[in-house]
Parts: structure tokens; sequence; C-alpha cells
């Protein structure tokens, strides 16, 4: 009986919500993993907590009927956590985007309103489920993704399962120490991952670069941006260009990147390696092969150590999206 | 039926071996745990693969002898294996301490022998599988286990399974990256955890210390020995009668043992860390106090650090032999 039931919800659309300080985002995903129905709304965080629950509930039922469906067509919904949570117990312990969000049933407030099983996670952890379901890590066991922007953010599947570790804060990845003496993190510690190879390490490098006299394309392209921030757009224009400063930069980060995916596997020991994020997705392939040559020396198991699949992130921007939809059926039908 | 004889096997004594270049140890391990029966063999690798397998057998039978039991009460037996190994295909690549052994299916061969089931594991593995079951970590549902020693090895137990990998070499703790333009590692590359916190790394800054002019009880110490390496227990005594050198090289240790903890348990959030090992079990509780703040100080989840256990293992030399005995019943009640 309980059997049946799990098929039941496992051939059901579900729904993955995106809820940014801007916007609301809901997508609708059937059984094999396509979009067939969205809907998009102002978040209006300034209105409150009430008042954006009720709308994350509309954009969810608008999306459901843009995919000309009932809202009893629907199997689960999970929703990407917009700050720290407890995804068992379905708390929102504060946003740094919405005002006033302070310890947020999240998941209980939706349930009242949609009369479905709601779930709540975080954006990496999701973003790395949505790419082993659907995207780059389809068909293998196990994952670890490591995703490089302004910071790095992880996450992990072992044996098909997302792991959200005994306190919900499993794969913070970026704080993987690999360089105790190294530069300070916005952690606070030494040597973090993130304080070596994240945008962020990248521009302060770069900025110090110039500031220091070397040469780079880098202050020309940027008269176009209004900030010091340099877009990883940017990054990758003057990496093509030949900017000696900015290839410099790039290959000790992609140095700090091959010693944290080893260290990572010589943990872990996963099936493959997924590399997402605006700095891998920007700079592509050629930005990833330095990365594996590192990798593959400093694994412990020389014996397989090709075998270890090291491969780019596909489903970009969705990720997210589609790893809460993907989670949300595999929490109803594992029941 | 399945569920009946894994019921079975649960309540059925099982047996642990310890396969050293010098001796075999077998012991029998009764449904709570206990030790009820041991038997002990020289090995004499010389004889060759054959006569080594034929001595494990009869070892393992001595030990069903000496629990006054029959081979039929048998449910498992599990062997340590000697060296790099595929359990789950029962090989044993080869064994650093016992000539000629390539690629040796040993646990067919006993089991050929024996007729019981025979499974195989390394040994931290299995010494942190024992720490769960029996000792230190009993009751937890997750574990890292990190041995200091000579080297510096370590253990997985996810949701109260060993973490094997997906190539039987996750857990390789020792040669993860915390420092990456430290000291060279026994393995080739710069900064493993190995390098920086074992037994071996404490001895060479030691060594380092002394050759520089530092005062230091060591020398002293020393004089019984007849090798240049310094036992745990020496390190001990110096560190206890105050040597400000040896107390200078642990401290740094011990900083490179939190980072290497924290490391851990923000990729993993296990509920658990245990340390163990030679110079753990030598330099005891006083040594783990610095170690815990470091790595408090390191954990990224600031709203539950405090509830990572990190505890000393307890079982001491018996924890690989239990951890086996441990496996090899969860393995046939699990089937």
């Amino acid at each position: 009986m309980e059997g049946d039931m799990a098929k039941d919800a496992a051939d059901k659309p579900v729904v993955g919500t995106d809820l940014g300080g801007t916007k609301i985002l809901a997508g609708v995903v059937n059984e094999s993993g396509k979009i067939v129905g969205m809907a998009k709304r102002a978040t209006r965080a300034h209105e409150g907590v009430e008042q954006v629950v009720a709308r994350i509930a509309k954009t969810i039922l608008e999306a459901v009927s843009d995919a000309k469906l009932d809202r009893s067509d629907i199997a689960a919904a999970c929703v990407v956590a917009p700050g720290p949570s407890n995804p068992d117990h379905g708390i929102v312990w504060s946003a740094p985007n919405l005002p006033g969000w302070e310890e947020v049933h999240l998941p209980d407030l939706l349930k009242a309103r949609l009369d479905m099983p709601v779930f709540l996670e975080n954006d990496v952890n999701l973003g790395t489920f949505g790419e082993f379901v659907l995207g780059a890590g389809k068909g293998y066991r196990d994952l670890v993704g490591i995703f490089v922007g302004t910071g790095i953010g992880g996450g992990l599947v072992l044996d098909g399962r997302l792991r959200q570790g005994f306190r919900y804060s499993a794969a913070e990845i970026g704080h993987m120490v690999i360089l105790a003496d190294g530069p300070v993190c916005g952690c606070g510690k030494r040597g973090c991952a993130e304080a070596l190879a994240s945008r962020t390490a990248i521009e302060r490098d770069i900025w110090a670069g110039i500031r220091a006299g070397r040469e780079s394309l880098i202050p020309e392209i940027m008269k176009r941006e209004k900030r010091e921030q340099i877009p990883s757009g940017a990054l990758a224009e003057a990496y093509r260009g030949g900017d000696p400063l900015v290839t410099e930069v790039l290959a000790r980060a992609q140095f700090y990147l091959g010693i944290l995916v080893a260290t990572c596997v010589n943990l872990i020991d996963p099936e493959a390696v997924i590399l997402g994020g605006g700095v891998v997705e920007a700079l592509g392939e050629e930005f990833l092969e330095p990365v594996r040559r590192v990798a593959y020396q400093y694994f412990m198991n020389k014996r397989d150590a090709k075998s270890v699949q090291i491969v780019r992130a596909r489903l970009g921007d969705n990720a997210a999206l589609l790893g809460a939809a993907m989670f949300a059926r595999q929490k109803v039908s594992s029941k």
C-alpha cells in the first residue's frame, strides 16, 4: 500500500520555489524532469512575513495553472531556503535579504495554504541535488558539488541521497582550510578555500597587482562597471585576451581549487565532482583543465585516480529550482 | 524469511581477525560485543600465501574452540586487510608486510576452508567502526575517526554505516591538505595533515629544534632508544615534564589537528569526532583540549558548534579486531 503511494508520488508533478530578496519564482516539474509551468512575482519583503508567505503560495498556484494542472495533481513542493534553516523541522532561522524573517516555520505556513507537503533546503545543497538528478551528475552514485562565485558553496550527494549533516550544515566547502597561514576569509579565519579561489579572492589579488603597477586589461574593461567588483564575465574577457596578471591570479585559484577537489575526494571518495558557479560558467572548460591536473596529482588513490569524474555543472541558474522540485519528489517517494 | 535470517545472524557470535606481518590474531565476539574467545599464531609470511591462509583459518577455528563454540555457531568473520584492498570484491591488492601477497582473494580462500561468510576491510575503517559500535562512538549516528600515530589515518561512519567510498578509498584523512605550502609529506605532496601533526612530523620538528640548539628532555629520555624515532610514550614523558620545545612543537600539532577536525566537520557535519592512535592515547585528555578549542573556533556552524562531540577513542589496540567482528555482523544482518 505504502509502496503504491510512493510510486504514485514519483509519477506526479512537483514544484520548486526560489525565494529571493526581489523576486519569488515557482516552477512545476513533470515526471521527466521538464519544467512545464512557471510563475514569478515581486517579493515585496517590506510588507512583512505574512504577506510574503501569501505571495509564495499564490506564485506556486499560478505556476500550477500555467502548467494547466490542478493543485491536486501536485505531489509536493520545496522552497529554496532564503537563509540558515533547519530543513527537517521546517524552520528558517533568518534571511539576510528578507527583513523581519526570524524563526519562520515556512513549510507549515505554506502547507496550511496549499494543502500539499512542503519541504525546505538551502540553495547550494539543492543546486547539487538538481545537478545529480537532472544535470551533470545524472547517473552517478555520489557527488561533491563545488560552486565558485562571490563565495564558494557546495553540496554532497552520497549513495543517491543529499547529505544534509547532523546539524544541517554539511558541505561548507568554502570554509575547508587548505592554507592555514593564508589570507583572512570573510568568516574571520585564515586560509579557507573561499579566501583563495572565490571570485572575491581573485578580484582582491587582481586589484592588488594593478595597485602594484602590473599591467592588465581589467581597468579598461572595468570602465563600464560602476564598482570595484569584477564580474565573472569581465574576468573571462581578460583571460581570453591573454591578460598576464589575470592569467597568473587565475592559475593560483586553479591550483587551490584542485587541492580543494582532492581534499574533498580524499575524505569522501565520491564517484564524481561537479564544478559550477559564476566563475566556472564564465571561464569554461579551459579553466577546469588545470584544476583537474592538480586534483589528480593530489588524490591518494593512485590506482583509480582518473576514474574520479570532474565535470562542469549544466543547469546554470535553474539548478536550485530544479533541485528543489527533485528533492520534494524524493521526499514523498521515499516515505 | 529473510528478515528472520537477518535476526538470527545478529544474535550469533562473529569473528574478527587481525593479520599482521608477525602474528595472526582472532577473536570471537558475542551478541553483547564481548570477546569470548581468542587465539594467536605466528604469521610466518615467508612460507607463502597458501600457508598463511591455512594458518588464518586455523587461528579462527582455535578462537571458536576457545569460546567453547562450534563453527556452525558463528554468523560470519571479517579480516582486517593487511594492505590496499577492494572489500566488496574481496581482493587484497598487496600487503607491505607479507611478501608475495598480490591480488589475493582472501575472503574466498577462507570461505572455502571455513564454510562461513568472510569479509574484508582496512584497519582504520574497522577501528572507527569498532569505536562506533562498542567504544567512544556508541550511540552516535555519525562519526569521523582520526587516528594519530606514525601517520594519520581515519574512518567515516555516516548514518550508522561505514562510508567505504566509491573506490574504497574514503577517509584518507591524513592526506587532506591544510597548509598547501607546508612541509613535504611521505606521499610526496606538501601540507597534508600527516606532514603537520603525525608522530613523525612532531619528531621531525623536535629533532630540528634540538639540532638548532634548543634545550629539551628528549635527548636524555631517548638514550634508552636505539633509533631516532621518538615513541609516543617518550613524547608524553617530556610533555608532562614541562619540556618547552616539546610543548611548543605539540602546540603546533594541536593547532593543525584542530583545523583538520574543523575541516572534516565543515564538509561532513557528523554528530561526533573520535580522536585516537598512539599519540592521543599517550598524551591523553590535556592534549585534546587545545585541539577542541581550535576546532570549535573553525566550525562554520556557530549555532550548534558545541554540539559536535570531540572525544577520545576507547578501544585501544582492540579497535580494529572488534570493528572487524561488528562489521561482519552488520554485513550478514543487513542482507
